[in-house]
């Protein structure tokens, strides 16, 4: 889970500037979540995005390309080890024959798209304990018969 | 990602019966997702509930007592080849870190929680494509420093 | 790469009426590779497909019932042992990011569907030697910016 | 995926010139897969191929060289992480014994060549989205009882 | 588990100055497991702790932003080769499954948070040869019937 | 995470006696997650302990033997996916380090043994929830120059 | 490493008949390595072939067919633990630069073929100790550039 | 499958030199695959073979000094990707198993030695394709009894 | 670390006969590991001994065949759980690279032969604890240049 | 199976000196064998020892300082892929289970400790060929019931 040079010069931009990943997707009008995957390597700008996001974070040219680039995606470890990260992949391995029998139900054979697709994190203020709300919505595709 | 002799037993008594786990759902006060969690033995019921939904499906005492056990999760392979549980795979490589970074922003050092957590699941109707709906809400955990 | 008992079943059936995948592929409307991924649990019939496939065959409801349920997909060994197989995942590990540069030159930041996808597989006569041509037709899948 | 020094000045210069994959490959008649199989380390060019196309970058006589020597070939990770490739991994999982099956049943026990191959990438234009085609041609290799 | 460049200043820094991870332990009030978890990135400080424990060590403030940063944890290798360290990978494969029955038997389907948890290290002298005494603590986390 | 025909038949005796781990443990002298262990396959009885438990249980002589036999120890997964189990792999991924800092701090050059060794479950109680307190107590063993 | 039911008839019938692969492989024309390839399930009879080495060894219509069958190759195990089969794995792991370097010298960029090509083996009398002599044969296959 | 900067000025200093491992092979009476391994790291020279070597090849002492070094030998990744050298597993994967049986027939129990080994390659010429032919000769170790 | 049928077979006539491992060594003279290594399918009897061993453990005809068959040989799992077994495990990653300098320093460039070998196991008595005393003897083998 | 820069300048200073590993045990009173770990960064010595091997070996307090180090141990690579530390891994493969079933017969239930243990190398000169003969001790622990 090694981050790129261009990751860390973004991040140290962001914390000496104070800015949260919201306020930088209000700026490119983007979901918090997605800027974060520009920064980590995961998503890719255009043009305008990028140039908007380097002059607001006083950063050159070279960031700007990097985030225009087609990243390689995926953090590489098969099973992470950081815990925050390790809980969706155990959501996976304990609710994913689950998930797949209720889409099944619902929509037929087919899968939830990872491309058409967006995820959104929000704080449940909760007085037992505030939750994290993750909400994804991707588009449903079902398999093609040929 | 073999199923066990109980799983299959409750999925065909369900098939017979046309019962959905939203039905199922109903009949026990859960949510159609935790229902399937249950038949896949990924969760555990209490007699009460076991008992509703072996009367609902015809089934024998065998099966009642194999939801109230306590089950053994995850279904094994390290990277699944399901195409649909995959996705859920992928989007912890790639939006993995996204996440890291927008909820420690929001909630400082520490995890959504997998155990205090729910899941729904949800068809949006959509002109270009029906979009799956997963919700997810867990609870958050702030690292204890001791 | 073991074969489930239903997978038999229909292997042997087809062997002994002589028919090929092609001639089921023709009488369900449908490609020999998709009946070939239908008998190999990788694919799901609906109900009438199912019939017409057993009433072919001279089997059972349990075959009928195998072939429309919603399969788990995937061979299992993360790399395939057998040759023809393996040269399959050679062409990922060889071609991978070359396929990738060219696909995002023609297309931008996305993916090849392998949902909203087929699969044909034509002998190609020549003289020194026939050619093997397979023809992958996958949506284009733009990601996302959300 | 990391990529070599080499790839990396390959790629930088193809940007800054505004020349394709496909441009480069109408200069040394190759098609523009091929091309970007050469970038990426995964081919070997002759000596005249390897100038025209250093010529045509403005690159020097180590990127030349390294254009004509023998590579180790492969990306490394077994299993790949980025989505555009791992589709090409899901369609060896999924597709992989169908295929195979559907080959022997024309050809007969035997493989396609990875090696005596061709792929081409093609744009299919499609009023619900554009289509990405993948022809792959292999020579039939018949094993050798021997 | 290669350690950090970080981690180095800091253990270099500690056995220069002579001091032990107790002794940090009790300047900023922590046990002194939670401060060597703060040293291998495997925790973070706030501000105040990151200022006391750089002041008392003669390290910059690179370091002190080093301990507020919000660590990705884990030391990498799936199965440890350190014998120390493997021991605990041991405790888990041997008793994983006595202490799952365990907890369930006194607490019902749940787990031990590894969150909301605290970790302390003591040595029990004993004529036959000391002790090891590791005590953990964490809060039960029921699973949430949704 | 298989358990094999004797555990199962242990512990359905046990729960159709209404016995738990503790009450086993107090028939034989030992700690309910030794016994826990008995049962797992991860310990060995000696004849006068495998008599008393397959009494109070009502079992045969082929029980009282796999008690006496030496097993192969291990649940076999090399990362568990059971989230309760796993929690003590995260343990080892995340503290270890930082356990071996300070053990080697306390102690020098040598591991807790993991053979003799005890291992205890109490229950906490707690108004925010109930923990669960493991103590776990390894003779320290250092390393032999020799 | 586990053999098929066939392959285990195969080995009894020819232990009971006393046949070495040797006199079977004269029977149908072929050498000993790949008669026992086609008992281990590894390469494929045609009808002839497979009626003569069943009437040979006094076994059934079942075995015939198997013998006729197309195989899924290999052996499985990632890394063989047999010593005998290692040692192939082995001089692939030390060898592999090596030959691959000598093979690019003598034939330019390409392969040897493991599908058009045989293997022999033949006992080399010496006497400071016998010596296995492993002849193989494949078709070099040069790169297509397309 | 990296090289060490050792291999990269030899196999350099043999190109500039037009130099094939076969001639190399002569100088020093070895045959060419052997030398290849050297240059690999893969073998140990003598201080008269290296200081030959490093003369024709005009290098310095740090080259012979580390020709004469026991290596640590094996290319690494478990499966290797590159299709030249995974030929050789799939050999192993195809042909372990009829190898062992064959062996065992001529020999009794034991291995062919991969140490008192010697490995030849030959261009076999073919007018339908020249052919690869390697050539494997190791001693026979019949287990001993103790 | 399965064991087979006969295995199982052979432990329970020798403990039902009250025989040790060494008794057994004494009826066919070898060494009480040999003897254990032939119950779990690790070595090969001839037929002389083969007879002796089932006669005195009043075995079948198939016990006799199973131990003359050419074993497969090796427990599996890749990294072994069970804790005694793991030690040797352990052995080999901590003084693997020790172990090879030395013998490199006595012998030159080679192996020590685990084929030509022999292994004993004595009890140590030690007032501090008797200790395990493992005795190794293997043919050094010297890499042939070849 | 990569050596530190530590470990690099030991093993040049010592081959530059003409020393062994037994001159140096000698001067620190421990075994070759034991030195060489300390060389490999799998043991520690006290501030005695290593002042009296960095002044024989000539280099300087940053060695004297790695030496003391408490090292994190093992090579590394889960199935070590050179040829001598590989026999190490065979023999724990093909003689895991004997030795464990001997041990048990000989101790009960329990494993040779790792930790408090001794290895030692010796040149068994044989007209055969020369053997070489590893001696290992370490102290049973019997498993505590607890």
């Amino acid at each position: 889970m090694e981050v790129s040079a261009a990751t860390k010069e973004l991040l140290e931009a962001k914390r000496s500037k104070g800015l949260t990943f919201a306020d930088l997707g209000k700026l490119i009008g983007h979901d918090e979540v997605w800027v974060a995957a520009l920064f980590y390597g995961q998503a890719r700008a255009d043009d305008e995005e990028s140039k908007k996001l380097v002059a607001a974070l006083d950063l050159g040219n070279d960031i700007a390309d990097a985030l225009t680039e087609f990243p390689s995606k995926g953090i590489g470890p098969v099973v992470p080890t950081d815990p925050l990260i390790y809980r969706f992949y155990e959501i996976m391995q304990v609710y994913g024959m689950p998930m797949k029998a209720v889409i099944h139900e619902k929509f037929g054979d087919g899968i939830m798209s990872a491309i058409d697709f967006s995820l959104h994190i929000e704080k449940e203020p909760d007085p037992k304990g505030d939750r994290v709300k993750v909400t994804m919505s991707g588009k449903f595709l079902p398999y093609k018969k040929f």
